[in-house]
């Protein structure tokens, strides 16, 4: 069962499309981790956060994925990072039109 | 352009089968929502935390249901409400994998 990985912190930017080109790299790194489905990468330049909304084939992939990552980006000096792990209620998420891929 | 608004606060149950069930309606409601593209519906009953994370089409559209919302989980005794608001990184996401369907 796919399981979301919901991460944001404070960011000082940059944002949109020089976001997009500082981490084009990140990015592919990303696209080829593990058990990855798909990530959306959030940003907002007026509360000056940013995030990532991640699935993940299973827990264990998306643990895995966060451990890694949350040391990165601790290692880009972002302190103040929320991470949470969820399942997602099947059902209801069908009731409201998300399409699950996996 | 989409934006995400990212919705979680602690949770007590019920989980699962049981929460699709109680919360029925109320995904049938929301589902009714004016620009509301998805809603994913998050839950972990370790962590005891649920949530939801919708794409609308718009803005505006996000932040006139994040009133109604967080009013209404308020109205249920529910505290702790933590929402964001996200533009979506188009480039990196797509890098990600991530279809966006608007």
């Amino acid at each position: 069962m796919a399981i979301i990985l919901q991460v944001d912190f404070p960011f000082a930017g940059p944002w949109g499309d020089e976001m997009a080109a500082a981490m084009d790299g990140l990015a592919q790194d990303i696209a080829g981790e593990p058990g990855l489905q798909w990530k959306i990468w959030t940003e907002n330049a007026q509360t000056q956060r940013a995030g990532g909304i991640y699935c993940f084939d299973t827990a264990e992939a998306a643990q895995a994925y966060a451990d890694k990552h949350l040391a990165r980006l601790a290692s880009f000096g972002i302190t103040g990072i929320v991470a949470h792990h969820f399942a997602i209620n099947a059902p209801l998420s069908k009731v409201t039109r998300f399409q699950q891929t996996a």
